[in-house]
């Protein structure tokens, strides 16, 4: 449990950020479920060394994934790590409600 | 959404440490869905003046709510902030689906 805690609270300074919720956010809502940075920067009003920074840090952290096609990498959102983040905040009798369905 | 990112930031940094999600975590378990004070620190192994420090962090924030009952004072999650969070990391298409059911 502390390790857990421990990698978890890492993945939620990542998120932790206006900046960076927003960019979760817009990925989530794009077409595809995927983003370049250049489809970002205009709705977030930064520049693209900024929103590069951000992606790195969102990256790095597990909740996104970059794929490179062609010149432009797109960003999508990890299901895997957003799902271990929702169900550390569903009580357990959700959780297992949830598990039954 | 500029607002609304710069307010659920702070709720994030506010979790984003590994002593406030094994609290939290904690608080989730116990029987009824609440505890005091009292009986965190030994779970977590640290003082009771840490505990209460880290209590008060969550419930400014917004993720605890705090009644005083005799002499203990008794802590809950807030249903509402927690689901404002797991609703933005559940992507818009999931969260329509949930609203249809």
């Amino acid at each position: 449990m502390r390790a857990d805690a421990e990698r978890l609270a890492g993945v939620l300074k990542a998120i932790a950020d206006p900046a960076r919720l927003r960019l979760l956010s817009l990925i989530q809502s794009a077409p595809e479920g995927e983003a370049s940075v250049s489809d970002l920067t205009a709705p977030l009003g930064l520049s693209q060394p900024t929103v590069s920074h951000h992606l790195r840090i969102l990256t790095e952290a597990g909740l996104l994934e970059r794929e490179k096609r062609g010149v432009w990498a797109y960003y999508r959102l990890v299901p895997s790590t957003i799902a271990a983040i929702a169900d550390l905040l569903t009580p357990p009798r959700k959780r297992a409600a949830k598990r039954a369905r």
